[in-house]
């Protein structure tokens, strides 16, 4: 093994501890979440650090960088209390990169992209027409990380959309029958297969795959 | 698209609502965490909730559910202000999963799986000798989490021991050379492979695969 200290990490030039910090605590989810200015600008940035946060009630979090420069998506989300969690697939992954690109506010990804906007049901923030999974939410909280100025945004879940092919009948969501892709690090882009499911662990039983048997509820 | 409103939500049985938001969010990614007792008692348990929060100076985060249970994990990482961070392989998940059995406290998931631990230069918590990835956290804060009793723990990173054979040499760690696995929802293993890697988004221009090219740094 490769040890690589907390001096070795202070020495590396920032852009290589970055890519290192970035991709060894696992896989990340995928997903872009779109937004609407109060002057109606769309806009749609991709973000790696979406996650589950509680299903009762159903909350999702994710983290926004310091707000040192400007940061569009939590201006609008702040103003219209509204955006939307939208999955990014095989057939989308460099449009999704590509919305990190540096556009100024008055131009939407959506116009600089193929990604579509969708309106659905009154909700204020547009969804993303191509996304098997998109999920509407509403801003709940915000909770500022006093180590390095980041922000976790706290949102609760009003409306999902999904391919129906994803659900299993116990509601599981399968994402790789829509080939739902997860991120290494700032920018690699990675396709998962599902190997399996397990049922709920007990101490001193083997466990066993519930893929294809009888799902425990 | 079939669609799931805040109402439906409610209206599912805890379990089914569990597996649907927790899969919904996009792929998580799969970690042990090594903790010991003051009184010298190992604990290893699964999370599929760490994060990267950011690079400089090198955090990660992740979730513990609300403490109305003994959390063994939580109780170590406070008392010793340390803790250890693995990546899951495809030939460990069965035994990661099962780590989420509950054992008593005196009894350490170490002794219950085939998983064995490793303790290495002087650091207290116990790093899972098979992960291709291992990283010593101390601990250096929380946020109680209002909405849902949940706690984000924030870790700087100490120590990274990983394969040599995964990090590219701008230091980013392609973690499927390793096998390393991501997980959908409570209980589904995938195992992603990667498919590429981009260069940074610039507007107007195409996006550029930098996997085999040039790396910008």
């Amino acid at each position: 093994m490769k040890q690589i200290s907390k001096a070795d990490l202070e020495n590396l030039p920032s852009r290589q501890r970055a890519n290192l910090v970035n991709s060894i605590s696992g896989y990340k989810s995928a997903n872009l979440i779109g937004t609407i200015s109060p002057e109606g600008t769309t806009n749609l940035a991709i973000f790696n650090s979406v996650f589950h946060l509680g299903s009762n009630p159903p909350l999702l979090g994710f983290i926004l960088r310091p707000l040192s420069e400007e940061r569009h998506t939590y201006n609008n989300l702040k103003a219209i209390s509204s955006y939307t969690i939208n999955a990014i697939t095989q057939d989308m992954y460099r449009d999704a990169h590509h919305t990190s690109a540096k556009y100024p506010e008055n131009v939407s990804e959506f116009s600089a992209t193929s990604l579509e906007e969708s309106f659905k049901n009154g909700f204020p923030a547009p969804f993303v027409k191509q996304s098997p999974v998109q999920i509407g939410c509403r801003y709940v909280n915000e909770y500022p990380i006093v180590e390095n100025g980041c922000i976790l945004v706290v949102g609760a879940v009003e409306n999902i959309y999904v391919v129906p092919s994803l659900l299993h009948h116990d509601h599981w969501a399968q994402l790789d029958r829509a080939n739902i892709m997860s991120v290494i690090g700032l920018d690699g882009y990675a396709l998962p297969h599902l190997e399996d499911r397990l049922g709920y662990a007990r101490p001193n039983q083997t466990q066993n795959s519930i893929l294809d048997g009888p799902q425990e509820n």
